[in-house]
Protein backbone atom coordinates (compact mmCIF):
# COMPACT_ATOMS: atom_id res chain seq x y z
CA UNK A 1 0.00 0.00 0.00
CA UNK A 2 1.38 3.55 -1.04
CA UNK A 3 1.26 5.77 1.51
CA UNK A 4 0.18 9.54 2.14
CA UNK A 5 2.44 11.69 3.73
CA UNK A 6 2.45 14.88 1.44
CA UNK A 7 -0.81 16.94 0.92
CA UNK A 8 -1.54 19.90 -0.60
CA UNK A 9 -4.87 21.70 -0.13
CA UNK A 10 -5.50 24.59 -3.03
CA UNK A 11 -8.13 27.22 -2.83
CA UNK A 12 -8.57 29.90 -4.92
CA UNK A 13 -8.47 28.05 -8.11
CA UNK A 14 -11.70 30.27 -9.17
CA UNK A 15 -11.45 33.65 -8.12
CA UNK A 16 -14.92 33.77 -7.15
CA UNK A 17 -15.05 30.85 -5.21
CA UNK A 18 -13.94 32.62 -1.84
CA UNK A 19 -14.42 29.97 0.77
CA UNK A 20 -11.36 28.08 0.45
CA UNK A 21 -9.39 31.60 -0.24
CA UNK A 22 -10.96 31.93 3.60
CA UNK A 23 -9.95 28.48 4.58
CA UNK A 24 -6.21 29.34 3.67
CA UNK A 25 -5.89 32.10 5.43
CA UNK A 26 -7.76 30.45 8.66
CA UNK A 27 -5.27 27.57 7.84
CA UNK A 28 -2.67 29.92 7.53
CA UNK A 29 -3.41 31.35 11.09
CA UNK A 30 -3.38 28.42 12.44
CA UNK A 31 -1.72 25.25 10.83
CA UNK A 32 -2.09 22.66 13.31
CA UNK A 33 -5.65 22.57 12.08
CA UNK A 34 -4.61 20.28 9.32
CA UNK A 35 -1.73 18.89 10.67
CA UNK A 36 -2.00 14.73 11.05
CA UNK A 37 0.98 12.53 12.68
CA UNK A 38 1.40 10.71 9.11
CA UNK A 39 0.88 13.86 7.12
CA UNK A 40 2.99 16.76 5.79
CA UNK A 41 0.03 19.09 4.71
CA UNK A 42 0.68 22.42 3.08
CA UNK A 43 -1.54 24.94 1.37
CA UNK A 44 -1.80 26.85 -1.68
CA UNK A 45 -3.62 29.63 -3.28
CA UNK A 46 -4.12 28.68 -6.77
CA UNK A 47 -5.27 31.95 -8.76
CA UNK A 48 -4.39 34.98 -6.35
CA UNK A 49 -5.31 37.03 -9.60
CA UNK A 50 -8.53 36.04 -10.78
CA UNK A 51 -9.47 36.30 -6.65
CA UNK A 52 -8.61 40.17 -6.67
CA UNK A 53 -10.46 41.00 -9.62
CA UNK A 54 -13.29 38.43 -8.09
CA UNK A 55 -13.85 36.51 -11.23
CA UNK A 56 -13.48 33.22 -11.72
CA UNK A 57 -10.39 33.76 -13.98
CA UNK A 58 -8.09 36.01 -15.73
CA UNK A 59 -7.57 34.93 -19.32
CA UNK A 60 -8.97 31.23 -18.99
CA UNK A 61 -10.38 28.72 -16.95
CA UNK A 62 -7.88 27.61 -14.43
CA UNK A 63 -8.89 24.37 -13.76
CA UNK A 64 -9.18 23.12 -17.21
CA UNK A 65 -5.54 23.71 -17.94
CA UNK A 66 -4.03 20.28 -16.27
CA UNK A 67 -3.73 17.76 -19.22
CA UNK A 68 0.17 17.00 -19.77
CA UNK A 69 0.43 18.15 -23.52
CA UNK A 70 -0.68 21.81 -22.08
CA UNK A 71 1.45 21.66 -19.31
CA UNK A 72 4.03 20.71 -21.79
CA UNK A 73 3.26 23.75 -24.67
CA UNK A 74 5.30 26.71 -23.45
CA UNK A 75 3.16 28.52 -26.65
CA UNK A 76 0.37 29.29 -24.21
CA UNK A 77 0.69 32.44 -23.14
CA UNK A 78 -2.05 33.35 -20.95
CA UNK A 79 -2.08 34.12 -17.04
CA UNK A 80 -3.96 30.79 -16.42
CA UNK A 81 -1.90 29.07 -18.99
CA UNK A 82 1.05 29.91 -17.34
CA UNK A 83 -0.21 29.69 -13.78
CA UNK A 84 -0.95 26.08 -13.96
CA UNK A 85 2.56 25.44 -15.36
CA UNK A 86 3.72 27.42 -12.00
CA UNK A 87 1.09 24.65 -9.56
CA UNK A 88 2.50 21.89 -11.41
CA UNK A 89 5.87 22.62 -10.48
CA UNK A 90 4.89 23.66 -7.15
CA UNK A 91 2.63 20.70 -6.23
CA UNK A 92 3.24 18.11 -9.25
CA UNK A 93 4.34 17.73 -11.57
CA UNK A 94 1.88 15.10 -13.54
CA UNK A 95 3.08 11.56 -13.34
CA UNK A 96 6.02 12.15 -10.96
CA UNK A 97 4.21 14.37 -8.54
CA UNK A 98 5.66 15.71 -5.00
CA UNK A 99 1.97 15.44 -3.80
CA UNK A 100 0.55 12.63 -2.45
CA UNK A 101 -2.66 14.10 -2.50
CA UNK A 102 -4.48 17.36 -4.07
CA UNK A 103 -7.17 18.24 -2.01
CA UNK A 104 -8.97 21.08 -4.52
CA UNK A 105 -11.40 23.54 -3.00
CA UNK A 106 -14.61 24.92 -5.23
CA UNK A 107 -18.09 26.23 -4.28
CA UNK A 108 -20.87 26.35 -6.48
CA UNK A 109 -24.22 28.32 -7.23
CA UNK A 110 -25.98 24.64 -7.76
CA UNK A 111 -27.62 23.06 -4.59
CA UNK A 112 -25.68 20.39 -4.23
CA UNK A 113 -24.84 19.93 -0.38
CA UNK A 114 -21.35 18.69 -0.04
CA UNK A 115 -19.75 17.03 -2.44
CA UNK A 116 -16.50 15.19 -2.82
CA UNK A 117 -15.56 14.43 -6.95
CA UNK A 118 -13.44 12.23 -7.43
CA UNK A 119 -11.76 12.22 -11.24
CA UNK A 120 -10.34 8.74 -10.77
CA UNK A 121 -10.66 6.01 -9.69
CA UNK A 122 -9.52 2.89 -7.80
CA UNK A 123 -8.71 1.29 -4.13
CA UNK A 124 -8.10 4.48 -2.64
CA UNK A 125 -10.71 6.79 -4.06
CA UNK A 126 -12.95 3.69 -3.03
CA UNK A 127 -11.91 3.43 0.83
CA UNK A 128 -12.09 7.08 0.45
CA UNK A 129 -15.86 7.77 -0.44
CA UNK A 130 -16.88 4.97 1.92
CA UNK A 131 -15.30 6.29 4.81
CA UNK A 132 -16.34 10.03 4.22
CA UNK A 133 -20.12 8.98 3.40
CA UNK A 134 -19.56 7.36 6.78
CA UNK A 135 -18.34 10.24 8.46
CA UNK A 136 -20.33 12.57 7.06
CA UNK A 137 -23.83 10.83 5.26
CA UNK A 138 -24.59 14.23 3.81
CA UNK A 139 -22.08 14.29 1.33
CA UNK A 140 -22.30 13.06 -2.13
CA UNK A 141 -19.91 10.93 -4.24
CA UNK A 142 -19.28 12.34 -7.73
CA UNK A 143 -17.49 10.19 -10.21
CA UNK A 144 -16.15 11.78 -13.54
CA UNK A 145 -15.82 9.72 -16.59
CA UNK A 146 -14.03 7.13 -16.21
CA UNK A 147 -12.63 7.09 -20.15
CA UNK A 148 -9.82 9.73 -19.55
CA UNK A 149 -6.65 8.94 -18.54
CA UNK A 150 -4.45 11.06 -15.86
CA UNK A 151 -1.93 12.60 -18.67
CA UNK A 152 -5.52 13.70 -20.71
CA UNK A 153 -7.09 15.08 -17.71
CA UNK A 154 -7.39 18.81 -17.34
CA UNK A 155 -8.56 19.13 -13.77
CA UNK A 156 -5.95 20.98 -11.32
CA UNK A 157 -6.38 18.02 -9.09
CA UNK A 158 -4.95 15.45 -11.47
CA UNK A 159 -1.19 17.05 -10.88
CA UNK A 160 -1.01 14.79 -7.86
CA UNK A 161 -0.65 11.21 -7.50
CA UNK A 162 -4.19 10.91 -5.98
CA UNK A 163 -6.48 14.21 -6.34
CA UNK A 164 -10.27 14.95 -5.29
CA UNK A 165 -12.50 18.57 -5.74
CA UNK A 166 -14.10 19.69 -2.46
CA UNK A 167 -17.28 21.32 -3.91
CA UNK A 168 -19.88 22.66 -1.83
CA UNK A 169 -23.42 24.84 -2.77
CA UNK A 170 -25.19 26.29 -3.08
CA UNK A 171 -23.35 29.79 -2.30
CA UNK A 172 -23.05 32.77 -5.25
CA UNK A 173 -19.95 33.37 -6.39
CA UNK A 174 -18.14 36.00 -4.69
CA UNK A 175 -20.15 35.19 -1.54
CA UNK A 176 -18.75 33.81 1.79
CA UNK A 177 -21.54 31.68 3.89
CA UNK A 178 -21.03 30.26 7.38
CA UNK A 179 -22.66 27.15 6.72
CA UNK A 180 -20.54 26.22 3.62
CA UNK A 181 -17.78 27.36 5.18
CA UNK A 182 -18.28 24.54 7.92
CA UNK A 183 -19.27 21.90 5.36
CA UNK A 184 -15.97 22.81 3.35
CA UNK A 185 -13.71 22.89 6.53
CA UNK A 186 -15.16 19.14 7.82
CA UNK A 187 -14.90 17.72 4.67
CA UNK A 188 -11.48 18.90 4.15
CA UNK A 189 -10.75 17.36 8.32
CA UNK A 190 -12.34 14.18 7.16
CA UNK A 191 -10.15 13.39 4.13
CA UNK A 192 -6.66 14.07 6.40
CA UNK A 193 -8.46 12.04 8.77
CA UNK A 194 -8.88 9.42 6.19
CA UNK A 195 -5.47 10.00 4.88
CA UNK A 196 -3.75 9.68 8.36
CA UNK A 197 -5.73 6.30 9.53
CA UNK A 198 -4.77 4.62 5.80
CA UNK A 199 -1.23 5.18 6.51
CA UNK A 200 -1.20 3.92 9.40
CA UNK A 201 -3.69 0.79 7.90
CA UNK A 202 -6.25 1.68 10.99
CA UNK A 203 -9.16 2.39 8.89
CA UNK A 204 -12.69 1.11 10.70
CA UNK A 205 -14.74 -1.58 8.19
CA UNK A 206 -15.91 0.31 5.79
CA UNK A 207 -19.52 -0.36 4.39
CA UNK A 208 -18.98 -3.07 1.10
CA UNK A 209 -21.27 -0.64 -1.29
CA UNK A 210 -21.40 2.83 -1.58
CA UNK A 211 -23.50 4.88 -3.73
CA UNK A 212 -22.11 7.59 -6.27
CA UNK A 213 -23.49 9.50 -8.91
CA UNK A 214 -21.18 9.26 -12.03
CA UNK A 215 -21.13 11.86 -15.15
CA UNK A 216 -22.68 11.11 -18.12
CA UNK A 217 -23.39 14.48 -20.33
CA UNK A 218 -24.02 17.92 -20.55
CA UNK A 219 -27.01 19.19 -21.83
CA UNK A 220 -27.67 22.84 -23.00
CA UNK A 221 -29.86 25.68 -22.73
CA UNK A 222 -32.91 25.95 -25.15
CA UNK A 223 -31.06 28.38 -27.89
CA UNK A 224 -32.60 30.17 -30.93
CA UNK A 225 -30.88 30.03 -34.68
CA UNK A 226 -29.01 33.00 -33.63
CA UNK A 227 -27.47 31.13 -30.23
CA UNK A 228 -29.88 33.30 -28.39
CA UNK A 229 -31.49 32.09 -25.02
CA UNK A 230 -34.98 31.15 -25.64
CA UNK A 231 -35.73 29.15 -21.63
CA UNK A 232 -34.45 28.53 -19.03
CA UNK A 233 -34.53 25.73 -16.67
CA UNK A 234 -37.89 25.00 -14.95
CA UNK A 235 -38.55 25.12 -11.60
CA UNK A 236 -39.06 21.91 -10.88
CA UNK A 237 -35.72 21.26 -12.05
CA UNK A 238 -34.18 23.98 -10.43
CA UNK A 239 -32.40 23.15 -7.21
CA UNK A 240 -33.17 19.54 -7.46
CA UNK A 241 -29.31 18.04 -8.03
CA UNK A 242 -28.56 14.50 -7.46
CA UNK A 243 -32.85 13.86 -7.91
CA UNK A 244 -33.71 11.81 -10.62
CA UNK A 245 -35.13 13.54 -13.53
CA UNK A 246 -37.72 11.01 -15.80
CA UNK A 247 -38.40 11.01 -19.63
CA UNK A 248 -41.56 13.67 -19.95
CA UNK A 249 -40.33 15.26 -16.91
CA UNK A 250 -40.54 18.79 -17.14
CA UNK A 251 -36.89 20.22 -18.05
CA UNK A 252 -37.07 24.10 -19.52
CA UNK A 253 -39.28 26.87 -19.64
CA UNK A 254 -39.67 28.81 -22.32
CA UNK A 255 -39.95 32.34 -22.20
CA UNK A 256 -43.01 31.99 -24.59
CA UNK A 257 -44.55 30.06 -22.17
CA UNK A 258 -44.04 26.64 -23.50
CA UNK A 259 -42.71 23.92 -21.15
CA UNK A 260 -40.28 21.52 -22.73
CA UNK A 261 -39.85 18.12 -21.07
CA UNK A 262 -36.68 15.65 -20.46
CA UNK A 263 -36.78 13.45 -23.62
CA UNK A 264 -34.34 10.60 -22.49
CA UNK A 265 -35.71 7.40 -22.67
CA UNK A 266 -34.08 6.75 -19.09
CA UNK A 267 -34.09 8.43 -15.42
CA UNK A 268 -30.94 10.17 -14.94
CA UNK A 269 -30.36 12.48 -12.12
CA UNK A 270 -29.22 15.86 -12.76
CA UNK A 271 -25.95 18.05 -10.69
CA UNK A 272 -24.40 21.64 -11.40
CA UNK A 273 -28.42 22.49 -12.09
CA UNK A 274 -28.05 26.06 -13.58
CA UNK A 275 -24.31 27.04 -12.22
CA UNK A 276 -23.80 30.44 -12.66
CA UNK A 277 -20.12 29.41 -14.20
CA UNK A 278 -21.29 27.67 -16.98
CA UNK A 279 -23.57 30.02 -19.11
CA UNK A 280 -20.96 31.40 -20.84
CA UNK A 281 -21.43 27.72 -22.60
CA UNK A 282 -24.92 27.73 -22.56
CA UNK A 283 -24.52 24.33 -19.93
CA UNK A 284 -28.23 24.05 -17.98
CA UNK A 285 -27.27 20.69 -16.23
CA UNK A 286 -25.02 17.49 -15.89
CA UNK A 287 -26.78 14.24 -16.54
CA UNK A 288 -25.42 11.55 -14.17
CA UNK A 289 -26.30 7.86 -13.22
CA UNK A 290 -26.28 6.28 -10.12
CA UNK A 291 -23.50 3.96 -9.48
CA UNK A 292 -22.41 1.60 -6.93
CA UNK A 293 -18.68 1.85 -5.73
CA UNK A 294 -17.55 -1.74 -4.38
CA UNK A 295 -14.89 -2.10 -1.55
CA UNK A 296 -13.75 -5.84 -1.41
CA UNK B 1 -55.30 63.37 -8.24
CA UNK B 2 -52.20 63.19 -10.88
CA UNK B 3 -52.68 60.69 -13.83
CA UNK B 4 -50.05 58.21 -14.79
CA UNK B 5 -49.95 57.77 -18.16
CA UNK B 6 -45.99 57.22 -19.80
CA UNK B 7 -44.67 54.32 -17.42
CA UNK B 8 -40.86 53.15 -18.03
CA UNK B 9 -39.71 49.55 -16.86
CA UNK B 10 -35.74 49.67 -16.87
CA UNK B 11 -33.78 46.49 -16.58
CA UNK B 12 -30.11 45.92 -16.46
CA UNK B 13 -29.26 48.57 -14.10
CA UNK B 14 -26.65 46.29 -12.83
CA UNK B 15 -25.53 44.13 -15.52
CA UNK B 16 -25.05 40.75 -13.83
CA UNK B 17 -28.84 40.99 -12.31
CA UNK B 18 -30.04 38.88 -15.65
CA UNK B 19 -33.77 38.53 -14.49
CA UNK B 20 -34.91 41.92 -16.33
CA UNK B 21 -32.60 41.50 -18.97
CA UNK B 22 -34.31 38.77 -19.81
CA UNK B 23 -38.25 40.46 -18.84
CA UNK B 24 -37.48 42.70 -21.29
CA UNK B 25 -36.59 40.94 -23.96
CA UNK B 26 -39.83 38.44 -23.57
CA UNK B 27 -41.80 42.16 -23.47
CA UNK B 28 -40.33 43.66 -27.14
CA UNK B 29 -41.04 39.86 -28.37
CA UNK B 30 -44.86 40.24 -26.55
CA UNK B 31 -45.22 44.23 -25.75
CA UNK B 32 -49.00 43.66 -25.29
CA UNK B 33 -48.06 42.23 -22.16
CA UNK B 34 -47.31 45.24 -20.38
CA UNK B 35 -49.80 47.17 -22.05
CA UNK B 36 -53.13 48.71 -19.94
CA UNK B 37 -55.76 50.75 -21.41
CA UNK B 38 -54.96 53.80 -19.59
CA UNK B 39 -50.94 53.60 -19.96
CA UNK B 40 -48.16 54.02 -22.59
CA UNK B 41 -45.44 51.78 -21.44
CA UNK B 42 -42.06 51.64 -22.65
CA UNK B 43 -38.85 49.86 -21.76
CA UNK B 44 -34.91 50.58 -21.12
CA UNK B 45 -31.92 48.26 -21.13
CA UNK B 46 -29.87 50.74 -18.32
CA UNK B 47 -26.68 49.27 -18.46
CA UNK B 48 -25.63 47.25 -21.87
CA UNK B 49 -22.03 47.12 -21.34
CA UNK B 50 -22.30 46.19 -17.73
CA UNK B 51 -24.70 43.01 -19.05
CA UNK B 52 -22.21 42.30 -22.06
CA UNK B 53 -19.33 41.27 -19.48
CA UNK B 54 -21.93 39.96 -16.89
CA UNK B 55 -20.75 42.78 -13.97
CA UNK B 56 -22.35 44.97 -12.07
CA UNK B 57 -21.38 47.90 -13.45
CA UNK B 58 -18.11 49.02 -15.95
CA UNK B 59 -16.85 52.25 -13.64
CA UNK B 60 -19.15 52.84 -11.06
CA UNK B 61 -22.41 51.92 -9.61
CA UNK B 62 -25.26 53.14 -12.10
CA UNK B 63 -27.57 52.90 -9.24
CA UNK B 64 -26.07 55.34 -7.51
CA UNK B 65 -25.61 57.99 -10.28
CA UNK B 66 -28.84 60.20 -10.31
CA UNK B 67 -28.84 62.80 -8.04
CA UNK B 68 -29.79 66.08 -9.50
CA UNK B 69 -25.99 67.21 -8.95
CA UNK B 70 -24.11 64.56 -10.49
CA UNK B 71 -27.04 64.50 -13.35
CA UNK B 72 -25.89 68.40 -13.79
CA UNK B 73 -22.40 67.65 -13.76
CA UNK B 74 -20.10 67.11 -17.11
CA UNK B 75 -16.78 66.72 -15.55
CA UNK B 76 -18.09 63.04 -14.45
CA UNK B 77 -16.66 60.87 -17.22
CA UNK B 78 -16.77 57.28 -16.43
CA UNK B 79 -19.12 55.09 -18.05
CA UNK B 80 -22.33 54.90 -16.17
CA UNK B 81 -21.92 58.30 -15.04
CA UNK B 82 -22.52 59.53 -18.83
CA UNK B 83 -25.18 56.44 -19.23
CA UNK B 84 -26.88 57.67 -16.18
CA UNK B 85 -27.23 61.74 -18.01
CA UNK B 86 -28.71 59.82 -21.38
CA UNK B 87 -31.26 57.94 -19.26
CA UNK B 88 -32.39 61.11 -17.43
CA UNK B 89 -32.41 62.81 -21.00
CA UNK B 90 -34.33 59.56 -22.14
CA UNK B 91 -37.15 58.83 -19.34
CA UNK B 92 -36.47 61.99 -17.25
CA UNK B 93 -35.14 64.43 -16.08
CA UNK B 94 -35.17 64.50 -13.08
CA UNK B 95 -37.69 67.19 -11.21
CA UNK B 96 -40.01 67.95 -14.78
CA UNK B 97 -40.07 64.00 -15.99
CA UNK B 98 -41.73 62.56 -19.05
CA UNK B 99 -42.06 59.15 -16.97
CA UNK B 100 -44.64 59.30 -14.63
CA UNK B 101 -44.00 55.99 -13.45
CA UNK B 102 -40.45 54.38 -13.40
CA UNK B 103 -39.96 50.26 -12.52
CA UNK B 104 -36.23 49.71 -12.16
CA UNK B 105 -35.72 45.78 -12.08
CA UNK B 106 -33.34 44.56 -9.70
CA UNK B 107 -32.77 41.10 -8.16
CA UNK B 108 -30.35 40.56 -4.74
CA UNK B 109 -28.71 37.20 -3.49
CA UNK B 110 -29.97 37.53 -0.09
CA UNK B 111 -32.97 35.88 0.65
CA UNK B 112 -35.66 38.51 0.64
CA UNK B 113 -38.01 37.05 -1.49
CA UNK B 114 -40.08 39.26 -4.02
CA UNK B 115 -39.73 43.29 -2.29
CA UNK B 116 -40.83 46.51 -3.58
CA UNK B 117 -38.69 49.31 -3.00
CA UNK B 118 -40.33 52.73 -2.04
CA UNK B 119 -37.50 55.22 -2.20
CA UNK B 120 -40.02 58.60 -1.78
CA UNK B 121 -42.93 57.93 0.58
CA UNK B 122 -46.45 60.03 -0.07
CA UNK B 123 -50.38 58.71 -1.43
CA UNK B 124 -49.68 57.18 -4.20
CA UNK B 125 -46.98 54.60 -2.71
CA UNK B 126 -49.09 54.16 0.35
CA UNK B 127 -52.10 52.79 -2.11
CA UNK B 128 -49.54 50.85 -4.35
CA UNK B 129 -48.00 48.98 -1.16
CA UNK B 130 -51.75 48.09 0.30
CA UNK B 131 -52.56 46.86 -3.09
CA UNK B 132 -49.53 44.82 -4.01
CA UNK B 133 -49.37 43.07 -0.50
CA UNK B 134 -53.51 42.27 -1.12
CA UNK B 135 -52.69 41.19 -4.57
CA UNK B 136 -49.71 38.85 -3.72
CA UNK B 137 -49.05 38.84 0.20
CA UNK B 138 -45.68 37.09 -0.25
CA UNK B 139 -44.27 40.73 -1.06
CA UNK B 140 -42.57 42.98 1.47
CA UNK B 141 -42.99 46.52 1.34
CA UNK B 142 -39.42 47.82 1.83
CA UNK B 143 -38.93 51.80 2.49
CA UNK B 144 -35.85 53.95 2.74
CA UNK B 145 -35.07 56.51 4.29
CA UNK B 146 -37.33 59.80 4.82
CA UNK B 147 -34.87 62.11 4.93
CA UNK B 148 -33.51 62.84 1.51
CA UNK B 149 -35.16 65.14 -1.26
CA UNK B 150 -35.90 63.56 -4.50
CA UNK B 151 -33.20 65.56 -5.85
CA UNK B 152 -30.74 64.33 -3.68
CA UNK B 153 -32.01 60.80 -4.11
CA UNK B 154 -28.62 58.73 -6.00
CA UNK B 155 -31.58 55.66 -7.42
CA UNK B 156 -32.29 55.33 -11.27
CA UNK B 157 -36.02 54.98 -10.09
CA UNK B 158 -36.08 58.63 -8.71
CA UNK B 159 -35.92 60.32 -12.49
CA UNK B 160 -39.30 59.41 -12.41
CA UNK B 161 -42.58 61.46 -11.07
CA UNK B 162 -43.06 58.10 -9.12
CA UNK B 163 -40.63 55.34 -9.03
CA UNK B 164 -39.97 52.18 -7.51
CA UNK B 165 -37.66 49.29 -7.38
CA UNK B 166 -38.97 45.68 -8.10
CA UNK B 167 -36.03 43.58 -5.95
CA UNK B 168 -36.22 39.50 -5.92
CA UNK B 169 -34.41 36.46 -4.33
CA UNK B 170 -32.34 34.94 -3.70
CA UNK B 171 -30.39 34.22 -6.79
CA UNK B 172 -27.01 34.35 -7.58
CA UNK B 173 -25.12 36.85 -9.45
CA UNK B 174 -25.62 36.43 -13.45
CA UNK B 175 -28.33 33.68 -13.30
CA UNK B 176 -31.84 33.06 -14.49
CA UNK B 177 -34.05 31.14 -12.08
CA UNK B 178 -37.62 30.52 -13.23
CA UNK B 179 -38.89 31.27 -9.87
CA UNK B 180 -37.53 35.09 -9.64
CA UNK B 181 -38.67 35.16 -13.31
CA UNK B 182 -42.06 34.72 -12.43
CA UNK B 183 -42.02 36.51 -9.45
CA UNK B 184 -41.09 40.09 -10.77
CA UNK B 185 -42.74 39.34 -13.89
CA UNK B 186 -45.72 39.08 -11.42
CA UNK B 187 -44.99 42.30 -9.28
CA UNK B 188 -44.35 44.18 -12.63
CA UNK B 189 -47.88 43.02 -14.37
CA UNK B 190 -49.14 44.08 -10.69
CA UNK B 191 -47.80 47.67 -10.82
CA UNK B 192 -49.78 47.72 -13.65
CA UNK B 193 -52.81 46.87 -12.96
CA UNK B 194 -52.45 49.65 -9.93
CA UNK B 195 -51.42 52.53 -12.04
CA UNK B 196 -54.59 51.50 -14.21
CA UNK B 197 -57.03 51.25 -11.79
CA UNK B 198 -55.36 54.26 -9.60
CA UNK B 199 -56.22 56.49 -13.42
CA UNK B 200 -59.55 55.03 -13.73
CA UNK B 201 -60.24 55.97 -10.05
CA UNK B 202 -61.46 51.72 -9.37
CA UNK B 203 -59.07 50.65 -7.01
CA UNK B 204 -60.66 47.72 -4.59
CA UNK B 205 -61.34 48.93 -0.96
CA UNK B 206 -57.62 49.16 0.07
CA UNK B 207 -56.85 47.61 4.11
CA UNK B 208 -55.79 51.11 5.94
CA UNK B 209 -52.54 49.17 7.29
CA UNK B 210 -49.91 48.10 5.39
CA UNK B 211 -46.54 46.38 6.79
CA UNK B 212 -43.61 47.47 6.15
CA UNK B 213 -39.58 47.69 6.97
CA UNK B 214 -37.77 51.36 6.82
CA UNK B 215 -34.01 51.41 6.35
CA UNK B 216 -31.92 52.06 9.37
CA UNK B 217 -28.35 51.84 8.55
CA UNK B 218 -26.06 49.32 7.40
CA UNK B 219 -23.30 47.16 9.45
CA UNK B 220 -19.66 46.21 8.37
CA UNK B 221 -18.55 42.84 8.37
CA UNK B 222 -15.36 42.11 11.57
CA UNK B 223 -12.26 43.92 9.90
CA UNK B 224 -8.92 43.95 11.31
CA UNK B 225 -6.71 47.08 11.74
CA UNK B 226 -5.55 46.11 8.71
CA UNK B 227 -9.03 46.30 7.07
CA UNK B 228 -8.70 42.64 6.27
CA UNK B 229 -12.41 40.36 7.46
CA UNK B 230 -12.08 38.49 10.14
CA UNK B 231 -15.51 36.42 9.97
CA UNK B 232 -18.53 35.76 8.24
CA UNK B 233 -22.41 36.72 9.09
CA UNK B 234 -23.38 33.94 11.31
CA UNK B 235 -25.43 30.94 10.26
CA UNK B 236 -28.62 32.14 12.12
CA UNK B 237 -28.32 35.52 10.79
CA UNK B 238 -27.74 33.72 7.17
CA UNK B 239 -31.35 33.73 4.49
CA UNK B 240 -32.83 35.76 7.86
CA UNK B 241 -34.00 38.73 6.21
CA UNK B 242 -36.91 40.62 7.72
CA UNK B 243 -36.58 38.37 10.31
CA UNK B 244 -35.90 39.84 13.85
CA UNK B 245 -32.32 40.30 15.47
CA UNK B 246 -32.17 41.21 19.05
CA UNK B 247 -29.55 42.14 21.53
CA UNK B 248 -27.56 39.68 22.11
CA UNK B 249 -28.22 37.15 19.24
CA UNK B 250 -25.50 35.51 17.06
CA UNK B 251 -24.82 37.92 14.43
CA UNK B 252 -21.09 37.12 13.33
CA UNK B 253 -18.78 33.98 13.56
CA UNK B 254 -15.08 34.86 13.38
CA UNK B 255 -12.62 32.81 11.69
CA UNK B 256 -10.50 31.92 15.06
CA UNK B 257 -13.94 30.11 16.61
CA UNK B 258 -15.47 33.01 18.09
CA UNK B 259 -19.09 34.33 18.29
CA UNK B 260 -19.65 37.67 17.65
CA UNK B 261 -23.33 38.97 19.37
CA UNK B 262 -25.71 42.31 18.20
CA UNK B 263 -24.75 44.63 20.37
CA UNK B 264 -27.53 47.21 19.53
CA UNK B 265 -30.62 47.92 22.32
CA UNK B 266 -33.79 47.29 20.68
CA UNK B 267 -34.68 44.53 18.36
CA UNK B 268 -34.63 45.50 14.94
CA UNK B 269 -34.64 43.40 11.26
CA UNK B 270 -32.52 42.65 8.73
CA UNK B 271 -32.51 42.67 4.95
CA UNK B 272 -29.40 42.55 1.94
CA UNK B 273 -28.02 39.88 4.55
CA UNK B 274 -24.72 38.76 2.81
CA UNK B 275 -25.61 40.68 -0.55
CA UNK B 276 -22.91 39.86 -3.05
CA UNK B 277 -22.94 43.04 -4.33
CA UNK B 278 -21.98 45.05 -1.11
CA UNK B 279 -18.55 43.08 -0.41
CA UNK B 280 -16.66 45.95 -1.81
CA UNK B 281 -18.05 48.26 0.90
CA UNK B 282 -17.44 44.97 3.36
CA UNK B 283 -21.24 45.17 3.98
CA UNK B 284 -22.55 42.56 6.08
CA UNK B 285 -26.41 43.54 6.31
CA UNK B 286 -28.95 46.70 6.80
CA UNK B 287 -31.02 46.72 9.85
CA UNK B 288 -34.52 47.83 9.10
CA UNK B 289 -37.08 48.87 11.28
CA UNK B 290 -40.89 47.85 11.14
CA UNK B 291 -43.64 50.72 10.54
CA UNK B 292 -46.70 50.55 9.12
CA UNK B 293 -47.94 52.54 6.25
CA UNK B 294 -51.66 54.04 6.83
CA UNK B 295 -54.01 54.52 3.99
CA UNK B 296 -56.81 57.24 5.19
Amino acid sequence: MVSINKVAIVGGTHGNEITGYYLLQKWQDSPELIQRPSLNTSTLLANPKAYEISRRYVDQDLNRQFARHNLEDPTLGGYEQNRAKVINQAIGPKGNPKSDLVIDLHTTTSNMGPTLLMPQSGEFYNKLAAYIKMQMPSVTIFRDEDHKSNDEHHLLATVGKYGVIVEVGPVPQAVLRHDVFQQTEQMVNTILDFAHLYNENNLPDLPRETEAFRFLQSLTLPLNEKGERIGMIHQSVQDSDFKALNPGDPLFQLFNGETITYAGDKTVYTAFVNEAAYYDKNLATSLMEKVVIINE
